[in-house]
């Protein structure tokens, strides 16, 4: 297992690496095909992380957990649902969420799982599916809270979760992960918000890759945003925001006027 | 005035130009920078079309046009209202509109306007916004209808519109279109279905620009599909399609089951 990061060094040249407890070993290459070490060592506090992939998309679904969906009172879906953010909401751990200067509304954290791509795929089975991902990442989905419903005929799903700076991925993609087992934990300010189990999933990671790769074409380093679960809530300027995985790290990103 | 195109010859290599009549003018270098010509010239009839640009995304608008609302009865909107189309939907004229394996239903076309970006633009105003518009193109907005409010709690835009093939672009990029003079004529089979006046646009071009510009980050080559208006309906399998607006030209695509 290894955990994969891309950052910058003190020269600003963007690499990637290896992540070993606070050590950063560098590879070069292509990250889902050959990477070799080039040898070089960075300590982690003296790099600066970028998000751990390039995503052509990032598919973000809603309504994938059942205590979520009981909650809200929703029937589970039987095909995956979804949005798409844009590449241009993609940002790594460290980096600023900045509030988009024509809205001054609520900001919501969404603590998540993402599902990361390693080969291209195209309407492949749910048995085959686990070999077209390349590792795990936590994702916050960051949302203007009340762009999402302010037009009654159109839920603005895109428009609220599409701003630069919506998509915190990192701070690593972990290539396995026992997602079974494991869980999402947010914290605000150092509170925790959200805390529940990936167990508890509607559609797993096979057949979300299945499902969604039979929709559109997935390519090396595409983002599942596999959606949230209970706890979702909003975020004030300047506050500090944590999604982590055991397993793949922390993920940490401020609120920014 | 020049409309820009990109194509294979012979060779099959990608190359871009202009057309005028049927006439090919290749060029080389950025279509969004500095393009030089090359000397080369083909004939439209011996080369194959691809889109015209390559956009990062696509975003498309729903309720634009002021006839179509006054039909489905919903009120004008205060912003866009919009869904992003992914990279891997876009085709060109004469490509193939390829039924997804796993779906049998009806396939609907929208003819529509596409406005392509030329420079890089965020939280423009809509005064300067004309000066970040390359041109203009046709698009067909193609969708999976019968997917869109199959699940009742989650309109599906996305994954009805995000197929790979459903965006076809082309045949060109204006850079000049008098777009207040124009019409949207869609035909299917060689009969008309739809043909609307631009000048019904509840958004123009530079106040789409302008408001999507602080929704997200645009890049060139990105295109905004303006949305569509009265007469839309759905093809066969093996149908001809064909989006046409005077200025711009015919993108003609047939549906391959």
């Amino acid at each position: 297992m290894a955990r994969w990061i891309r950052f910058a060094a003190a020269d600003g040249a963007l690499r990637m690496g290896t992540l070993e407890g606070a050590l950063v070993t560098e590879f070069r290459g292509d990250l889902f095909g050959d990477a070799v070490a080039t040898g070089e060592t960075f300590a982690l506090d003296a790099v600066r992380l970028e998000s751990p992939c390039v995503p052509t998309k990032v598919i973000a679904l809603w309504n994938n957990f059942t205590e979520l969906g009981k909650k809200l009172g929703k029937a589970a879906p039987v095909h995956p649902l979804f949005l798409l953010k844009p590449a241009t909401s993609v940002i790594g751990s460290g980096a600023a969420i900045q509030r988009p200067p024509r809205y001054a509304g609520k900001i919501a954290f969404e603590g998540e799982l993402g599902i990361v791509i390693g080969r291209t795929c195209a309407n492949v089975e749910t048995a085959d599916a686990e070999q077209y991902i390349f590792g795990y990442t936590c994702v916050n989905d960051v949302t203007a809270a009340e762009i999402l419903n302010e037009n009654a005929d159109f839920a603005q799903w895109t428009r609220a979760k599409g701003f630069d700076t919506f998509c915190c991925v990192g701070p690593a993609i972990a290539t396995q992960l026992d997602w079974r087992n494991a869980r999402v934990v947010t914290t605000v300010d150092g509170v925790e918000r959200q805390n529940y189990p990936l167990s508890d999933l509607i559609f797993s990671p096979a057949e979300m890759v299945s499902r969604i790769s039979g929709d559109m074409t997935l390519y090396p380093g595409d983002v599942i945003s596999v959606g949230t679960s209970l706890g979702v809530g909003s975020m004030k300027d300047g506050a500090r925001v944590c999604v982590s995985i055991a397993g793949i790290g922390e993920l940490s990103n401020t609120v920014r006027a």
